[in-house]
């Protein structure tokens, strides 16, 4: 059973507040937590049913609490409508300071503000075999429960860099190009694109910001041909991502 | 004001079984709405506040009931949490049989269930032209709320055909492919796709059904480089798509 004081202490990290406070987030269901559990997260505590405890007992000797509770507390602890499997607490990592790699594509994001976006783009990055991201400092915060539910795990494995963007770009290496989605960019089935540089995605509703898109050295965009006027910013990230990476 | 007949007749409409017995769907927000007006299909009613009314004065003299109301009201009545501009009732289109063209690629969905996946599907199949959806009859009901929703629009310019998958693919003109999303398939960066055919988009857990995919002529595939297991299934259909349509 989950006790009184620990559902207080779950449900408070729902609150951006309180997880900084912690250096804590939550993890929810069978494919979250169990990448959780083979990732050098710390964990603090596993609640979870007893089929999962079953199925995971190498996992869960780590020297963190495991308690058994049943899929109802689950559901009610955490975020998710339905839960048959796990809720873990786990620590924030410290911020590491970005390393330039010259030979890499840096995906960065300018107030992309939807948690369920945010996810779903660590998600794809993580598909490129991208490891970082960077994020201005009034993007959606990595840690939102919804932003880790979205990332199917892939949380993991991206390491979130918070920073003032327009300093960051003006600190990369000599020569590194910036791209930027913008509607009225080059076609990029059109360019011959190599993935290295930095690209940005704007926010869903006004795009990449008129500063940050003055340090933008190549514009692009994804042809459409039919009505609709926009892309989500998910599913354009992808989109682009996959014509950085599809010659090599 | 919204009379209490016609809230109940509005929230009956999220309930398919209620829309297929008024033959009728319930549109929201500003950009849905407008898009509604926009087009050719017939409206019962739309309920919207005074600043929506004025800006679209012009739209709204087409002979259905205009009724101006709350925000408070439009959200009580809808599925947004906030909704400042709009509410339509509009009547499902009769369905049309699939008229095939030999030179068109046509996406067809099987069992994509969740309505969020399909409205995205939409939007996506609207940006890259297409003109129809196939949907086996397993899949999540074109009229939804959240579909329309999330299709911003799109949902009247693309015509959903929800047919048995296998027939529909027996009656193909000759020598149409059969392309499907499969984890073994090819590597889509290595064929020279053109947009000719038939594309198969599989349920978000399971893929695409055996019997369906043993008609498959060509399995394909995103080249993945990093960790995550898959991709969404709204993801994957925009690279997809972006890939057949890069070369034209």
């Amino acid at each position: 059973m989950i006790s009184k004081g620990n559902l207080k202490y779950i449900r408070s990290l729902q609150i951006k507040k309180y997880r900084g406070q912690h250096q804590a987030f939550t993890v929810e269901g069978e494919k979250s937590v169990t990448e959780l559990l083979h990732s050098d997260f710390e964990i603090e505590a596993v609640y979870a049913t007893e089929k999962f405890l079953q199925k995971h007992t190498a996992l869960l000797k780590k020297g963190f609490a495991v308690e058994q509770v049943t899929e109802d507390e689950l559901s009610k602890a955490g975020s998710l409508e339905t839960n048959n499997a796990a809720l873990a607490v786990a620590k924030m990592k410290p911020a590491q300071s970005f390393q330039w790699n010259e030979q890499e594509l840096v995906l960065a994001l300018d107030e992309v503000r939807d948690p369920g976006n945010l996810g779903t783009i660590i998600r794809i990055a993580d598909w490129y075999g991208l490891t970082s991201i960077i994020l201005s400092e009034t993007s959606a915060d990595f840690y939102n429960q919804k932003v880790i539910n979205a990332t199917m795990g892939s949380f993991t494995r991206i390491t979130p860099h918070y920073v003032n963007l327009a300093e960051f770009l003006g600190a990369r290496p000599k020569d590194f190009p910036v791209y930027g989605a913008a509607l009225q960019g080059q076609n990029v089935h059109k360019l011959s694109l190599a993935p290295r540089g930095v690209l940005i995605m704007g926010n869903e509703a006004h795009g990449i910001r008129p500063e940050i898109m003055n340090l933008v050295t190549q514009p692009i965009k994804i042809p459409g041909r039919g009505g609709a006027e926009s892309l989500n910013v998910g599913t354009a990230t992808a989109i682009l991502l996959d014509n950085f990476f599809r010659n090599i």
